[in-house]
């Protein structure tokens, strides 16, 4: 159960008990204010309308919010949200999965590719990434069937079962609010405009059917069957006081990658398994931001659309408890019944650490 | 323009000159049945209804459209196809893409591997795909603007701009109807009773910009700036007479990928590049067929959703003049202005040739 404070107001989409009306609603503490009759943007019961508002929407609703919470009788539309069932907070268009973090993408190669360079030749130069299935993101909570796969053993004999090497990978999602035309890339300074907020992603990987399936075209069942999502999504005007500077860069960017304002953010994450916290990977060593993501997504012309959710790549620092996936942390894979949480926290300037929400889900048969 | 002859009766979403309102339409001949208050079906204007209504509703709308085809009366609701403009028939939910014709994953192999293995080595267990861009999906007749992106050349340098290889890859294209449960795999078997019917696409490709980012993730923005479908969604059923055998399968498949039923079709591509024809890519040699490329997609738990669009890849023959793409033919790349036209018939066991439609796209800056 997140505690969101005061200032930060996610947004979240909701159903009470006995009713199957999704409804929207705006964290404070441990409730859900339920907003839904307080503007039209929300009368969908999802965040669909308030995504596609655009910047002035999401300004203007954000006040709006800040007065809601301490007007007379706003404990009349409050509930604990542990009494409500939270739903997908918003449709998903298209799913983009990146590779950001230099720790993640260097510790995967040097298991990879123990002879060769630990990055790829493209990756100081490109954000890589790819599109996964959005059909298959689910809300936090919601079961992940062990997928069942062809593999092929080292051997090489062809195999097929359940996965025996199933991961989680803790990453930030961004979600876009304001959609952008085919054609016309959308440049490093006007992230903001069209990214609405962020949530935490767990993205499920089965590494035994993706070791086999991926040359030449890439993560396909690997990633396919199930990709987790928190119930809640942070407006990126919350996380003003989060903004640091990424890591240096080691080789010069072309122009239309090039840092403009800072776009890191110093958020943590925690990795729990089972209740036992087993990792704590800081966002604020990614090597990529949110900006440069967008802005390379694009770059080809490509459109956004509302809904559109692009996520981070797995989030690992620099020391061995700070990794983002059980394949860098080196003691085994995910047993049914295991349950993973990925929670996040943002550290402000002003010292304060405010909660971001956060995303489980337990492993079924 | 295509000419459907009495008994394909394909459907398009279009809209009548000087009316913003779609509607549903069905091909006769080279002209379009107005069908949109004929049911609720078609009440929304596109097909995406008529998807989601299952084997059963498909079954009923084409006995039915069979009935208004001959009734008196029929020309006043039939308007040439010339006079409407035809719309993108479905909301495209995810797009993925497939590798499945063995000569052009062979003669791709040869390009980019020239001393090493020509197929992938999980090429002949598994049809290789991944995960494209649903949200460029556009329709028939829509410039393709060329995209911008990073290359590196061959000395090493990298260059950003217009891509100086751009390509086309000619495809038939599967689009789902009813949807299918996570974690319940769809078997060989049920191909038809969750795939609707085929349409022509032409999966738009940047070479050098592919080349550059494709590794270790595969293709992202040398692909995902445009894919172009026909305006026309076949049905299955009319296709019935021009299923075949697929190619003898030099490799023992597992049990989830083995052909019960033969779903081979006997297709021909056709593609005109400023109306002359360069290639006629032959279907009936593809290696995986639609329903093996659905099994594996959703062996893994995937779940489908109506209007999912899954692609061949690109259909390509022995022969020089069977391939489907201008990188295998070896004889420079798409310029600027360029128009390229994808058609596709089938061929009936009784030996008649239906039109199933067409796409075209026309190269601007």
């Amino acid at each position: 159960m997140t505690d969101f404070g005061r200032t930060t107001l996610p947004y979240c989409s909701f159903v009470r008990p006995g009713d199957d009306r999704p409804r929207v609603g705006i964290g404070v503490g441990t409730d859900v204010m339920d907003v839904t009759d307080r503007s039209e943007l929300f009368a969908g019961g999802t965040l669909d309308r308030l995504l596609a508002a655009g910047p002035d929407g999401w300004h203007d609703v954000r006040e709006a919010a800040n007065r809601w919470v301490d007007e007379p009788g706003a404990r009349a539309h409050v509930v604990p949200a542990a009494d409500v069932e939270l739903r997908l907070p918003f449709a998903v268009a298209d799913y983009v999965d990146f590779y950001a973090s230099e720790h993640h993408a260097t510790n995967v190669g040097r298991i990879l590719r123990p002879d060769g360079d630990a990055l790829p030749a493209s990756w100081k130069h490109l954000p890589i990434g790819y599109h996964g299935r959005s059909g298959t993101v689910v809300v936090s909570g919601t079961p992940v069937r062990r997928p069942h796969g062809q593999t092929r053993a080292a051997d090489g004999t062809i195999g097929f079962g359940p996965t025996q090497r199933l991961d989680l990978e803790a990453e930030i999602g961004f979600v876009v609010g304001a959609p952008s035309c085919p054609g016309e890339p959308v440049p490093v300074g006007a992230f903001a405009d069209h990214v609405f907020g962020i949530c935490v992603v767990n993205d499920w990987s089965a590494r035994d059917i993706q070791a086999w399936e991926t040359v030449p075209l890439g993560p396909f069942l690997g990633k396919s069957f199930a990709t987790s999502v928190s119930p809640w999504v942070v407006p990126l005007a919350s996380l003003a006081g989060a903004r640091v500077d990424p890591p240096e860069r080691s080789v010069e960017l072309l122009p239309y990658l090039r840092d403009e304002e800072p776009w890191g953010l110093d958020l943590e994450l925690v990795v729990t398994l089972n209740g036992e916290q087993i990792s704590r990977p800081p966002f604020a060593a990614m090597y990529w931001t949110g900006a440069q993501m967008l802005a390379h997504l694009t770059v080809n012309g490509a459109s956004l659309r509302t809904g559109d959710l692009f996520a981070s790549g797995t989030v690992s620092g620099p020391s061995p408890d700070e990794v983002g996936s059980l394949l860098e942390r080196g003691a085994g894979f995910l047993a049914d019944g295991d349950c993973i949480t990925i929670s996040a926290s943002a550290r402000l300037a002003d010292g304060h650490r405010i909660a971001l929400g956060e995303v489980d889900g337990r492993i079924t048969t």
